[in-house]
C-alpha cells in the first residue's frame, strides 16, 4: 500500500489536498447496519474545522461532509462509504510569495524531493486539512464503539509551561483550548494568544483514554494494541512522541512500582496504561502524545528555494497557533478506528471462531 | 494479518514460544545476491542472547542461529529466507509455580483470555525470546543498509536516574550497559546491581540514530517513516513509549525554535528527528524509547490466579535486572527492517517507474 | 481488507452503488510524473458506457469522469487520485416491481444474507456500475504501460457458437462486439440481437493479450502473475472461468508438445501463455475468459422473495443481451492495474536494490 | 507481500527449495483450540508425497511433518504454527546436467532473469516441494471447516482423452488416479504408463466440491470467493485455467438457461458454480481446473543455457507423468484456507459485530 490506507479490516483509504477540489475518504469494512447520520459526522468534523475560535485560524470554512455511498436510509450497507468535503475557501494567491521555497519545517522538501514535483499551493497532501476524511470515518467508528459501551475521550493537558492539574473531563468541551482544567485553561489561552501576536506558535500535549476495551483486544507481537496506536497517533502531522501509561516516567521507576497489582477487585494502578503484551487487560488505555508548534509562523526564518538559494521565509496566511485544540477530535478518530479495526481482527481470529 | 508479521515488501513473519522447540523467522522479500555469512547473523544475535554479562540475565544460552532457505552460496537468491533457533534451555519446573497464576506486569492474563489456552512455560509466544527472529532478519537489513551507506546505531542514555552526559559512540560496545558515556556506565551498572540484588528491576531509555537515509524515503499520510519506527519499536516487549528529535520537550517550545533553519549547507537544528511531514530530510533520524523495569522481579506482588483467587506472586527463575542493554541490539534490527522496507516502497511507487 | 480494494502498491479502492450518488475510485501509488488528461480517461469510459450501441442496454448515460485529486497541472503527483462519476439516470422505479424479490442469477439473496440490509434499487453494490472506477484506474495504469513499451489488448473471440476465425487486431474498435473478425462480427450481432428480442441473454468469450512485459515480472509462489490475473479477472462481474496459453486443451496434451521449445531467437510456441513459474518469459501473456449471459432477462424465471414465497421472476429494465462487448475495456483496465502493480513489485524486491 | 504469502487473516507463508535444507511453512492467524494432532497433518501430506503409486515419480520420500510452534497438549494456541519437512533425498547430482541449461516449460529462466542468481539443484524455490507447507496448513484448514459441518473434496475427471463417467466420490481413495470412476480409472493409469515409458507426460482436468459454506461468504467486488479460489488454485504449479460451475460452456448458454431458478426448497440447478456476485449462495461451490503435462520429460527438446547457445535438453530425474494425483491434495488444501480465510473475513466485518 502506498500510505494512504490504514487499518486491516475496518480500512479509510483519504485522498485530497488543501487546494484541490475536495478532501475525503472511502471508509471500508464497516459493519452492516449501524445507524448514522449525517449530522453525527458533520459534528465531529465542527470539533475539527478552521475557524471555531481564537485559538484556532481564522480561516472560517463550513466543511460540510457528504456521503456518497455505503449509506442506505440511515444505516451503513457494509459497503465502502465514501465522504467528501469540498474545498471553498482557496486563497492560493496567499501562497505565490512561497511558490518556489521551502519552507522550514514543512513538508515541501521532502514531497519534491521524493515525487520530483510541487503543487506550491499550501501544503498540498501533507497539509493537515487531509485528517477531515479521518474525522468522518473516526465519527462513525465512534458510534460503533458506543454501542459496546467503548468511550473515547481526549483533551489537552498541557500548552507550553502550563499544565492541567485536574482531570475534568466534563469541561473539555467547554473551554477553546480543550482541556480538562478550566482554570488552566486561562493560562492556556493567554499563552496561545501571546504567541499568535508576535506571529509565533507553541507546542501542547493531548492524553487520550479509552474505557471498556474488551480484555484480549490486540493482536501479539507486532500489531500490540499499543504499537498499532503509535502508528495510528503518529501518522497526525505535527505529533513527534507518545507514551503509555507512566510512560518515560517507568525509566525511573523498579519493576515493584511499575508492576500494577491486581485483586479480585481489579487492577490496582494503571503503569501499564491498560495493555499487557500488547493486549488490553480491561484497564482504560491512557496515551499521551506531543504535538510540536506548528510549522507556520511569520517570525522570520532561514530556509533555501527550489534552486539552491537562502531566504529568509515567513509563511503568511492564516494558521493555528497551536494546533492542539484542532488535533483532540482527530485522535480521537485514529483512536476509535484503530480500535474497532483491532476487534474485528479479534473476533476474526479468535476463540470466537464456531459460535456464528 | 494476525500480528506475527512486519513489514509490506521486505516483510518478517516470527514464530515459536519461548519454552517450545524453536524460535525463528521468515524474511520475505529480501533482495537478492546480498552477501550475508551465518557469523554475520550469529554476531547481532550474541549482542542480544542472555547470560552475556552481569546485568543481564544468568541464563546462558548460546542461540545458535541456522539458516535454512533462501542463502546459496553466501548469497541471498531472493527466496524466503527462514532462519531459526532451537531452545535449548527449557527449564520448565522453573514456572510450576506459577502454572495457575496470572502473573502482574505480564501477558499471562490478556493471552488467556484472548485464546481461551494457557502455556504455563515462561511468557510463551509474549516472551521477549520472540524477538530473535526479528535480530535475524535485522542482520540481513543491516548489511544492505550498509551497503548503500546507512548506518544505524542505538544506545543506553538513561538508567533510572543515571543519565548518559556525553555521545561517545565508539564506547557503546566497550561497557555492558551499552551505554554512550563509560562515567554514566559505572553509576548505571551500580544502580542495577542493586536493584537485581533486592530481586528488582529498572527502566530505562534507549536512543538511536539512523544515517544517511536518502530523502524522500517515507511514504505519505499513514504510512511516514516516523509512524512506522514508531509501530516496529513500540512492539518490542516493555517498550512504553517514543518519541522523535525534541520529542516531548516540543510542547514547551515556540515554532519559531522549533523550525529547523535550512542554509545552502544544511540543517542548523533537528528539532525534528530527521522526517519532514514524515519523509527523511536528509537529517539523522533521531529518536528515543522508554523500557518499563522488567516485569519478572521477586518482589512478592499482589495478583491472582486462573480462578480468581487472590495470590502473592514471586516471579523465580533467572531473570534480566534491566532489559535495555539487551533490546538495543533488537531496536537496531526492527529500525534496520522498517528503514529497509521504506526504501523498497519508495523504489516501488516513486518517480523511478521508467528507469529499470 | 474488505474486498474492496484491489492491489499491492499501485492500489485501486472502488465505492459507490448503481443507483446512490455516485460511483467511483482511489487509486493509490500511482507514480509521478504520469501525463494523462481527463479525456484520455473519458475516452476509456466511453468504451464502457451504456448505450454505446445496439446490442447493449439502451440505457443512455454520458458518465462523465471528474477527477478529485491527485493529479496537477496534467500530470499525476504521487498522491491519491479520486475519480468519480455522477449518477445521472436513477430511475428507481424500475425496480419497485423487484423490492422484495430475489432475481435469480443475481447477487441479492447472497449480499442480503451478508449484510441484513437490502438496497433494492438495481444491483447496488454488486452492480457491474461498480466497473466503472477500474476503468477510470485502467486509463491511467495503460498510459504507464504504453510509456515502457508494453501494450494490451482485448477482443471479443466467441458469442454463442460462433467465433472468431481471424485474429485481425486492427478491426476490434470498428465493429460494435468488439471481435477481432469482422464476417464473425455479423453472425454474433444477430445472434445477441436474437436473444435481445426474445427477452434472453447471451455468453461470450474474451481473450486478452499484453506484450512486452520485462522478463521476471511475476513473484514467485502465491502471487504468481498468472495467479493475480486469474484474482483481477474473476473479480468482473459474470466472468465464470479463465485459461492460460492452451488452457484447457492442456489436458489433451504431452509434455513434448505443450514445452515450449526455445531457440537463439527465441521461444517457438506459446503454449505456457507467457509465464513460466508465474513470470514473464518475454512471450506475449495470453489468456481467455468466459462471460456468462446477463441475468437480468425477461424470460419468467422461477424465484423466490424475501420471505420465502416462490415468485415468477422476470427483470424488467434497460439491459444488455450480450456484457462482453462493454466487459472489454474492463478486462483491459484490470489486466493493466495488475501488470503495473507487479512490475512495482519486482521493482521494490529485485535485484536493483542498491541502483537507485 | 513478496509473493511467498497467501490469506488475510488465516495466513500461510512457505518457504524452501527443492534442494535446501527443508520446506516448510507458518500458518498465522489459526483460531485458537482447534484439536490437531501430527499424524492428522502427516496423512494429508502422505497423500501428495512422492513415490507413492506408478504413476507418480518413483523417488520414495518420506516427508516426515514436524510441528515447531504454535501448538500445545494437542491443540492451537492462537500463535503461528510452523510446520517443517526436512528434504532427505538431496540427489543433486541428477541436476549436474543441467546445471547451465535452462529447461523449456520450467521457471529456470524467469527466476534467474528476476534474480540474478542459479540454484541450479531441480526447481529451487520453483518446484511443486513448496506445496508440502501448503498440505500441511490445509490439513488444519480443513480441520476446522469439518468442526463447522464444511467438506472440501478434489478428484481428477480427465486425463488427457479419457473423461470420469461417473461421480462416485467413494472410490477417489481407491485408485491410484484419484478419479470418481473406477473404470475411468484403468483407462487413465494405462494412458499415463505409456506416456511415462515414452519418457513423456500427460495433462489432465480435476474437479473441486466444497459443501456447507455458509451463505455470504465472500467478499464483494476484488475479493469474491470465486477470484480469491482462483487465485489460490492458479498459484499451484502447472495449473493453467480454473472455471466455476457450467464455466466455460456458458459461452453456448442462454441467460434462461444459466440463471438458476430458486423454489422453495432450494436451487434447482448450480451453473453458477455455488456463488452470486462472489458469495457462497448455499450451494456446493464448484471448480475444475486443468493441469499441464510435466515439464520434466527425458523427450528431446529445444532449450538454450545461460549463454544463450542452444542445446536438446532432456531432463533425466524421476518425475511424475501425470502430476494430478498428487495435485488433488494440494487443491483441498488451497480450497480449505481461502474459504477458512473468507470466513474469518466474514466474522471480522459483518453484521454479527456486537454479537461478540
Amino acid at each position: 500500500m502506498a500510505g494512504n490506507t490504514f487499518g486491516q479490516n475496518f480500512t479509510i483509504t483519504t485522498f485530497g489536498e488543501s487546494h484541490g477540489k475536495a478532501v475525503g475518504v472511502i471508509l471500508d469494512g464497516c459493519p452492516p447496519l449501524v445507524e448514522i447520520s449525517v449530522e453525527e459526522i458533520q459534528m465531529e468534523l465542527n470539533r475539527r474545522r478552521p475557524g471555531q475560535s481564537k485559538v484556532s485560524t481564522p480561516r472560517d470554512e463550513a466543511d460540510a461532509v457528504e456521503i456518497y455511498s455505503g449509506i442506505f436510509e440511515g444505516k451503513t450497507t457494509g459497503t465502502p462509504i465514501m465522504m467528501m468535503v469540498f474545498n471553498k475557501t482557496q486563497m492560493s494567491r496567499d501562497y505565490d510569495a512561497v511558490k518556489d521555497l521551502f519552507r522550514p519545517g514543512h513538508a515541501d522538501f521532502t514531497y519534491f524531493s521524493k515525487y520530483g514535483i510541487r503543487d506550491h499551493r499550501g501544503g498540498g497532501r501533507s497539509s493537515a486539512r487531509e485528517t477531515i476524511g479521518r474525522v468522518c470515518a473516526g465519527a462513525i467508528a465512534k458510534k460503533i464503539l458506543a454501542q459496546s459501551g467503548i468511550k473515547i475521550i481526549a483533551y489537552v493537558t498541557q500548552v507550553g509551561p502550563h499544565k492541567a492539574e485536574k482531570r475534568d473531563l466534563s469541561v473539555i468541551e467547554d473551554n477553546i483550548i480543550r482541556t480538562c482544567d478550566l482554570d488552566a485553561s486561562v493560562k492556556m489561552e493567554e499563552y496561545i494568544l501571546e504567541a499568535s501576536e508576535a506571529g509565533d506558535s507553541v507546542g501542547a500535549i493531548v492524553e487520550v483514554v479509552v474505557e471498556g476495551v474488551p480484555v484480549g483486544v490486540g493482536e501479539p507481537v507486532f500489531d500490540r494494541l499499543n504499537a498499532l496506536l503509535a502508528h495510528a497517533i503518529l501518522s497526525i502531522p505535527a505529533v513527534k512522541g507518545i507514551e503509555f501509561g507512566s510512560g518515560f516516567e517507568a525509566a525511573l521507576m523498579r519493576g515493584s512500582e511499575h508492576n500494577d497489582e491486581v485483586t479480585k477487585y481489579g487492577f490496582l494502578s494503571n503503569n501499564a496504561g491498560g495493555t499487557l503484551g500488547g493486549m488490553a487487560s480491561s484497564q482504560d488505555i491512557v496515551f499521551r502524545f506531543v504535538v510540536k508548534p506548528a510549522s507556520s509562523i511569520t517570525v522570520p526564518k532561514k530556509g533555501i528555494d527550489l534552486y539552491g538559494n537562502e531566504k529568509i521565509v515567513i509563511t503568511e496566511g492564516r494558521h493555528d497557533p497551536c494546533v492542539a485544540p484542532r488535533v483532540v477530535p482527530v485522535a480521537e478518530a485514529m483512536t476509535a478506528i484503530t480500535v474497532v479495526d483491532m476487534i474485528m481482527a479479534d473476533k476474526a481470529s479468535a476463540k470466537y471462531f464456531d459460535k456464528k
